[in-house]
């Protein structure tokens, strides 16, 4: 065996440096490469030939050097693929990995990389001054997504992930996580820089970071990680991008663009958040800013453009914490610094006070009620421009008198604002464009200096990294030997040979007349493309399965009928992962028994989506049924007659109460229910969790009218749990239940001008009992 | 004035060095100082003339420098006295304080010593780089024990107390406190260093720490400060000499002299604990070494002499946390490291789970429950040396199973014990003495090495500051290149002109044979004399101050008789502030309506103490009535009679459950108590808290008699909440009571060879109900 391996091995070059004889080793079969790995010497590269390699479980262990690491490469970058069930463990010093691209499976362990080799019943491999870099990890996601994972688990010191990018999680876990227990990995100094974090899509639920820094348990130990210069984009997994859970780590420089989530310090203290970019699109109010918890922290010289979120969502978040609190809830904010920012066009720009709960007393413990304000804590030296004036610039959800302003400035287009002690100051300010998305606002009268506090010296650059020394200018900008800092070519970031720009592509339209050429296009169809379905009749009797985008719609203006004779409880449409169907203008017709549409009952390890418009469904045992661990971004009827069926829209098999739904926005419009006789809609999240910000239901100028006859809790629309549900404009006629709705007041559930006739009533509690989840 | 001023300085010299020029400015009068220090300038000294100085609020404001710091120093050392209500705050940078005495007096603000001057509505002035040493604080309490101050009270960075003698303090509240509240005080690096901790007597309930690093509410910040080569004498204020409550605190070399209490890493984490000198009698349990909460400390290098504490007060108590828990209350240990310590002839060298109470979970919240045992905690290369076999080497109070045991050494005089995989192993080892108390164990197998773990190479010296490189030894001394370290001479300690050393004196007996002399020679007498009635009758009618330590006694076999005939309510002997009494072998009778003994209603601003024998007392209201904030070391009856009474022993005002007591120790001995009517031993302490482990009751060899007629709770011996209690061979005949004791179970409550005749019963509840304290 070992002759054979060595005689394998192609050793093309041996290059003497120092005393180090360093070899090049090839490989092409991944059988071979343990034995290589073990035979590695400081300075060896390890190299991958191109190609598909499956099923790739690699522990690398070694000891390099500093002047002479052990590299693990692709022959050409990007040209390796890892996929199947494969992971890499890093045990040892000085060991690189370059170039790999994990696609097209998921980790068997508990992480894609990890730079830990853990064993039973002996020590651990820790990494240390390890490097994973230039790869991608796309869509490698667990089947199911309850299984938790991470892609990239940190342990040890001075670790590190570059110029990677990472994109596509759906199952529980975060992205990233840096791990700090054991005195081993504290003081880690772990480097997260230059990356491309790409889409990470809604979860729907908690557990859905891209990175967290740590736990709630080892958030009293030192950790100082360092995470710089990477792109954030699209990262919606959860509200909060980053969860930092432990001291002394630094972000500087980061870009978080468009992404639906917060830079969270949501354990330990100390954080420096320094020169980041938060930019928004001026209406989507989930991309969020920046949300303080905890001791300590300085938020300085960043950048906010065109945020609309508001409270935890905010540009600046600052949380009243719990007396006392619990080790895994939320310390008072103390000893904060909030200085040098700008913030240019954000709709609530400071937030005090979030997340106050004192009127949840009945419900919940006194340790969950959170009543401790922010104390000791600075904002100053910040310019806030808006084109239209605010209403408040500083929204107290509960008093912010532990806070002390100091000239900060704020062009509010002349409407007035509480000032605190003329810590606010108004002025006319114009913008001055730097490149899209980042303006300077200038004007600031002359005579107008920052204010120097304790150790504000230590601020010592701008966002630009242009010196402050002998600058008396606030905001994020000092706006001397400004350049454009282009922090949106995403060339900066990631691998050097990997582009997640996709080139616009026009739909191809596929006309079809018969079941077979239905089933056939659906299958020979790319991402994207439309089936058109000729007038008539088309007869099913097993599922079509959708697992691309795709648009099916009726070529003229009479709709094609789909009657589905399948077996009881299969569905019409099977969604799948990746399964994001469009159905325009049809008849779907079954047989009472099987469903219209039902979701894969495991293995979603990916989205589906479901849009139904102008259409009629009717005769069904379910119209739409969502099993566990199944998730769709958004499920939208409108236009759409749906009758005579045994149940209607069903996402309610999250009963774990850990916060998780199904849907993040499921919408009704316009739209007729009638003899839809239970489950008409059943949308659930449970689990008591202050920081899951879904899902949304939206029910308008839809008709529902016999419907209920057989629903068991007497109500017709049950959405428990569910945070935002807007009911309105809606007809109800004679649907035998004692509620239509019953409505979360402490939340954004909220109902208008809905007609009842003889359907029971909407109700509003206050204050829902749910399970605690933590 | 100003010219008036100007005139009496006598600027005796101006040195000329570099650009400062420095002048010494002497003060005779206190009014004077506040401008002289507000015209100081850098490399000033002011100089107090010798005296004593009454009411003396000095305001030491300033700036001086590095090099030519500002100094306010005594003419002589030691030579000036600040009395009567004083106190020094420090204001700025660079400033010293030099040379004062601080007695007969207290301060009317919350310190003595304050690193900072408070303004209520403008920014404080706070203390960086300013040093307070060659100073006494002795005896300076507030009049009242609930009135909590501080003697020194840290703030800012870079301060210094050096070269101190404290000692007495009586009143609530820390000796020292390092305050980190605030950005301004976080990474302080402060110095408490080469000072003499004199005796702090027992408290009587919590706040009685000698030095105190922050709080919970702080517990998150970097702290630093460097607590080393201190001496702590008799430091006995409560369990904790120092109690630890920030992160990353160093104590180092310092000698714990029968201190009763441990160093306690309270609150916060990354606390070194490296070469101190734990040294006790060999007989008292009180005396503690080193108890561990929370995160990543280590136990390096110290040496453990002659300790028989147990539990709380065991040499190493790691304690359970409690799961998740409150900010104020105790987390989990974890990653811990233990070496290379040395312990020799202690009781308990090692405990873990100390303070797990699972059995409390009927009484207690669940937030209050530790059940969480310590977790990544290594215990290795440490030396155990005992005269006489331990039982268990380590206590087990929860498992000790997430305790890495390596490469430890013991003699245990071949008794077995559990050796924890081996962690633990048996040699046989002879001690060398190094000087009185410092022994070190030797006779460690020539092939036992210290066992390598992670970070153990930052080792770098023993306990003598002999470098460990290239060194394979175990135990807290090398054993290469050894000196003795001479820690008990207290000349190294302190200050350059005190010693707390007093030449042992012989009393003097003082004859008296009427009332006039007896008073006289009270108030003549010096501390420790004796005063010797001649016999007969001695009809007072106004009390007899006790301000000193006495012994009152009959001349010869036959007893004196002291007939009080007082007001109602008032005491035949008034225990003041020093007022020790032991009377022995005299007859005391009142009125039926005063009292035999009682402390001052206020102003009990020191201890009084209470030895009664051989002696009889009757026909009082009260035997002994102690009022709140009073306390008493030991109080003592002993072949005494006690009969005809209204009232027996009371000491139950500390009714504000916050865990205080009016003495440590109630000892009754060999007494016959006859018709005492009610309040027979009324002794209280209130308030849930674990680490309050006093009082201590013993009722020996005594009988009761008809007592108890009119107690209201129908108890006959009355002592709620007192943690010791000590009920053995007594006789209880004739008591109309329900209960003669209720023993708490859960505590060190016990019983035994008790006879009960006619006296309702002793009952033991387990779990007392008490208010919660935190």
């Amino acid at each position: 065996m070992r002759n054979s391996i060595i005689a394998f091995l192609l050793l093309v070059t041996l290059i003497s440096c120092k005393e180090v004889s360093q070899s090049e080793l090839y490989i092409s079969n991944i059988k071979d490469l343990e034995q290589v790995i073990s035979n590695a010497k400081p300075g060896d590269e390890i190299i991958l030939k191109n190609g598909v390699y499956r099923d790739v479980q690699i522990k690398f262990r070694g000891k390099g050097t500093k002047d002479n690491p052990i590299v693990l490469k692709a022959e050409t970058p990007g040209e390796v693929l890892i996929e199947g069930e494969s992971y890499l463990k890093f045990g040892g010093e000085y060991l690189v990995v370059e170039g790999l691209h994990f696609k097209n499976g998921f980790s068997p362990s508990n992480a894609v990389v990890d730079f830990k080799i853990s064993h039973k019943d002996a020590p651990d491999e820790i990494a240390n001054n390890c490097k994973f870099t230039n790869c991608v990890i796309e869509d490698f996601n667990k089947p199911k997504r309850d299984n938790s994972d991470l892609w990239v688990q940190f342990w040890g010191r001075h670790n590190e992930l570059s110029n990677c990018y990472i994109a596509g999680k759906t199952n529980r876990g975060p992205t990233v996580r840096v791990s700090i227990a054991g005195i081993e990995s504290i003081n880690n100094y772990h480097q997260i820089v230059n990356n491309h974090f790409g889409p990470r899509p809604v979860k729907g639920g908690p557990s859905g970071e891209t990175i967290q820094l740590g736990d709630s348990y080892t958030s009293m130990s030192p950790s100082h990680t360092y995470v710089a210069n990477n792109l954030f984009e699209e990262c919606n997994g959860e509200v909060e991008v980053i969860s930092s859970k432990t001291n002394f780590n630094v972000f500087k420089n980061n870009v978080f663009y468009r992404s639906e989530g917060s830079l969270v310090t949501r354990h330990g203290n100390y954080v420096t958040v320094d020169g980041n970019y938060f930019i928004g699109d001026g209406v989507n109010e989930n991309y969020g800013g920046i949300r303080i918890i905890n001791t300590g922290h300085w938020v300085v010289n960043n950048y906010f453009y065109g945020l609309k979120g508001k409270s935890f969502r905010s540009p600046l978040a600052v949380m009243n914490g719990i007396p006392k609190s619990p080790l895994n809830r939320y310390n008072q904010v103390t000893d904060v610094v909030v200085a040098y920012n700008t913030y240019v066009n954000c709709s609530s720009p400071w937030q005090f006070g979030v997340g106050q709960n004192l009127a949840q007393a009945d419900v919940l413990p006194k340790s969950e009620i959170r009543s401790a304000r922010a104390i000791r804590t600075t904002v100053a030296n910040n310019i806030i421009y808006n084109e239209k004036g605010l209403e408040k610039v500083v929204v107290e959800n509960d008093k912010a008198d532990g806070v002390t302003f100091k000239n900060n400035i704020i062009n509010n287009q002349g409407l007035e604002f509480k000032d605190f002690d003329g810590g606010i100051v108004e002025a006319t300010l114009e913008l001055r464009e730097l490149s899209d998305n980042i303006y300077i606002p200038v004007g600031i009268p002359d005579d107008f200096e920052a204010y120097d506090g304790f150790d504000f010296n230590t601020i010592d650059t701008d966002l630009l990294g242009v010196s402050r020394q002998d600058d008396k200018s606030i905001g994020a900008i000092t706006g001397k030997n400004v350049s454009n800092p282009n922090v949106l070519d995403k060339s900066k970031y990631g691998t050097t040979w990997f582009s997640n720009e996709i080139e616009a592509k026009d739909p191809v339209t596929h006309n079809v007349s018969n079941v077979e050429e239905l089933i056939a296009r659906i299958n020979e169809a790319s991402n994207g493309d439309i089936i058109a379905l000729a007038n008539g009749f088309y007869n099913l009797d097993s599922s079509l399965e959708i697992q691309k985008t795709l648009l099916i719609q009726s070529q003229g203006n009479e709709r094609a009928q789909l009657v589905y004779s399948g077996e009881a409880n299969t569905p019409l449409f099977s969604l799948q992962p990746y399964g994001k169907l469009t159905l325009d203008n049809v008849v779907l017709k079954g047989n009472s028994e099987n469903y219209a549409f039902s979701s894969l009952k495991q293995n979603m390890y990916n989205h589906f989506g479901l849009t139904v418009q102008n259409s009629e469904i009717s005769d069904f045992s379910y119209v739409l049924k969502v099993y566990k661990e199944s998730f769709a971004e958004r499920i939208t009827f409108k236009n759409t007659s749906i009758s005579n069926c045994e149940n209607g829209i069903e996402l309610s098999e999250e009963t774990n109460d850990k916060g998780d739904y199904n849907t993040e926005y499921l919408t009704i419009n316009n739209c007729n229910f009638n003899n839809i006789k239970a489950n008409v809609i059943d949308y659930y999240r449970g689990g008591y969790d202050e920081s899951t910000i879904g899902g949304n239901l939206l029910v308008s100028n839809s008709t529902f009218t016999n419907c209920g006859v057989n629903e068991k809790n007497k109500t017709l629309l049950n959405h428990r749990g569910i945070i935002n549900v807007n009911i309105t404009e809606n007809t109800f006629k004679n649907n035998p239940v004692q509620f239509v709705s019953i409505l979360w007041g402490a939340k954004n559930n909220v109902e208008s001008e809905n007609t009842l006739v003889n359907s029971g009533q909407i109700k509003t509690e206050q204050n829902l009992k749910l399970t605690l989840m933590y």
